[in-house]
């Protein structure tokens, strides 16, 4: 195939074939050459997948700013192996290449005396242990120390020629303004400075409508702020109002990915994994997952009691049996499709606590509408397939009756849940289903009692 | 309360109970001056919870510029609402303030005769006819022609000097480098064109590896690129490779929050809401569910013609009945936890259709654990609490096979789906249940068969 014709992905695996040729020849520097030319996440994805031997020639020789800019973009088990190919000193070089937010993250996934002995060897160990402190998931450990806080009194132009000496490893398009205490009060961008009179002072021309976040502030938290704004960087202040980092948007992209794959694991039922899924191990992936499978199926032991309590019913009308599954089936599909819709309103803030019995409302009328249709379908097929117009009755009532049910329950349970403090993608998926389930039963057991008269 | 232990929620639902009350005592422009103070995304939530006739209070005499950031803010219904109240020699000027991009959108929802008023009253018509052109979801949709092309013989002053000269709506890190077709040849950063030596042609020292989309591409590739690479801004090529728009960040954040409501409306069963659920009619909901409620409706009929192939087993065993929920709840629970996980590790690249038998043998693993977890719990359950050995050893059995059966297929068909192209999350999740409802009581049926006998 021609690489003009190529998409990305293919132009990725082709050159992943040309570098693992070359290596295998022994053409180690031109297989670098190759790497050298690409941008950080093709060289990180290509990387990963060479073998170690493969791994370790590529490594020697490769400018350390290479080594970083990948570093950054492998995933943290994938770092921790390659960390422990390299001698210290070098770790500790390019660790100081990296921006300082995930030098950090990389340090934390190394054994406590690993890191200590390679922060003691980098330049930038005081930039990085303040960020060491914060837990991974709050703004605190979001957040980089490489950002530049402009004097509120200071000038535009000098200003300007701070920023000109400066060399982050991030470019940055807004800079903090602070008092000389360190208290945040403002934000210029670049352009302001380049367009302002050079003897202007930054206080007069500088945003004081400034958003920030606490140093606790969960990651999900500051992502909202970030959209909900349009920031391209977050201000990370201590309880003393001094700022002390700043969260940047590409950390913040990754962030909402995280978020939304934790959600849709919770709804499935399932603890949300820790690490891309091929990567994590069958023994953890069960260990998610059993715990939720185990209360689900000792819940699950609801609808036996259901049953045996309708025993007279079932031995004297065995057919009704046949359209349990069937119905209950549809019970728990109207409940999903209420739940999911309803737990993410709520996670994207579509839906708010207070907003409760208009969501309720909602659901019953769609699920009044949804319970009739099919109601009428299930009627008619066991109408016409079974030829019983008792039974037929029996069981489109039950239908429209569970799927009215299934709504108003999915949409109560994940308000519910946030009510109580509890995430509701993590209760409401599977255990809906189970709730729906028994009340189903009971629902059509006891419109075949009343319909059929036994 | 004190304002300074507010969160941010609870101080913009403060201000509009104070901008609601001020309106209401005829105090307008009080009401205003509180409003012109907040941030557009502030001051668009309190608007949009004002009523018809509050709006129109406020809207008189508000600056162009808020109104143009509260409409952007805005959902396109509740903009296309308000654009109703506004003269259309008006409403020109608040477009002409807007990015071109919102503008753009917002004529979109009009209907064609006023929208065509409204071009042609608006003085920069000629920069927002092209996005007109393209479908919403697509780059062209998203991108914005609001941006600086800086020719590659250009020197980093002379750039600098235009840059400070152009007004845009939105601040840019980055500027794009072409020849004098329009031919995108590298981009600088605004710290790039501050470092260089002023008398430095661009070409110089632009970054020549640059990423870019072609004007067909999905939104969903344009965020995973903008993700990959970390860009804050994504240039946008047509067919000749020239320039012709870009993509912000800030859009970017907000189609990754819809690709995953999308997928999980999908998960639930239901066909993605347009718009946010609350705006949803529950009609519109209803036609959105209705489709695929009925679709399982039918294939669960699959389960009543297992249950009937086994008349006879169930007849002599009536205790085998009272079982069937929990059995084919926990099949459908094993399922999902799987089929939420794969369907999101597809979803972010994590895995690959090659990784399909991968994904299958990590499922068989833990399948196999979870199922004999499950099924030691099952065994008992009956056992303890029925005194049934023969019993307890078919559900202990079935549920452990059913388990394995259910990670299975819950890891086959989001493949499958992706396979032959269509989407996993639409297809997975419901049709799932369905199917291992149906293969569930097969297996449950079958083993009661063989070790009761009957």
């Amino acid at each position: 195939m021609n690489i003009q014709d190529m998409t990305r992905d293919e132009w990725v695996d082709h050159l992943y074939d040309r570098i693992h040729k070359l290596l295998d020849d022994g053409f180690i520097r031109q297989a670098q050459i190759i790497l050298e030319a690409l941008l950080p996440a093709d060289q990180a994805e290509i990387f990963s997948d060479l073998s170690i031997v493969e791994r370790r020639q590529v490594l020697m020789g490769l400018p350390l700013e290479d080594i970083a800019d990948i570093l950054e973009k492998l995933e943290d088990e994938e770092v921790a192996e390659i960390a422990s190919l390299l001698p210290p000193e070098q770790l500790a070089d390019i660790l100081d290449e990296m921006e300082p937010d995930e030098a950090a993250d990389l340090l934390g996934d190394l054994t406590p005396t690993d890191a200590a002995q390679i922060l003691d060897l980098m330049e930038d160990r005081e930039e990085i242990r303040p960020l060491l402190l914060h837990p991974d998931e709050t703004a605190g450990g979001l957040m980089t120390s490489e950002y530049m806080a402009l004097g509120r009194q200071m000038w535009a132009r000098n200003a300007l020629d701070a920023i000109r000496d400066w060399s982050p490893e991030h470019e940055y398009l807004y800079y903090f303004v602070v008092d000389k205490n360190g208290t945040l009060l403002g934000t210029v961008s670049l352009l302001q400075l380049i367009k302002a009179e050079p003897k202007t002072e930054i206080q007069d021309f500088m945003d004081r409508n400034v958003v920030s976040a606490p140093l606790s502030a969960d990651q999900e938290e500051c992502a909202k702020l970030m959209s909900r704004y349009d920031l391209t960087a977050l201000p990370v202040i201590d309880d003393d109002k001094l700022l002390v980092g700043v969260i940047t948007i590409d950390d913040i992209v990754d962030v909402l990915e995280d978020e939304a794959t934790e959600d849709i694991q919770r709804l499935g039922g399932s603890a949300p994994l820790d690490k891309p899924y091929l990567l994590t191990s069958a023994w953890e992936v069960t260990r998610r997952r059993i715990v939720w499978l185990l209360v689900l199926f000792v819940t699950s032991m609801l609808t036996s009691n259901v049953l045996a309590f309708f025993e007279d019913t079932l031995d004297k009308v065995v057919a009704l049996a046949f359209f349990i599954p069937m119905l209950i089936g549809t019970g728990g599909n109207a409940g999903s499709q209420t739940t999911a819709t309803v737990i993410r309103a709520l996670g994207v803030g579509e839906v708010e606590k207070k907003d409760t019995l208009k969501v309720l409302w909602h659901e019953i009328q769609s699920g009044l509408l949804l319970g009739v249709l099919v109601g009428i379908a299930g009627f008619f097929r066991v109408f016409v397939f079974e030829g019983d117009l008792a039974l037929g009755l029996t069981v489109g009532a039950a239908l429209a009756m569970i799927v009215l049910c299934s709504n108003s329950v999915g949409s109560l349970l994940p308000v519910f849940a946030s009510l109580i403090g509890v995430d509701p993608a993590l209760i409401s998926g599977p255990l809906m289903s189970t709730l729906v389930d028994a009340t189903g039963l009971f629902i059509y057991l006891s419109v075949a009692k009343w319909i059929l008269g036994v």
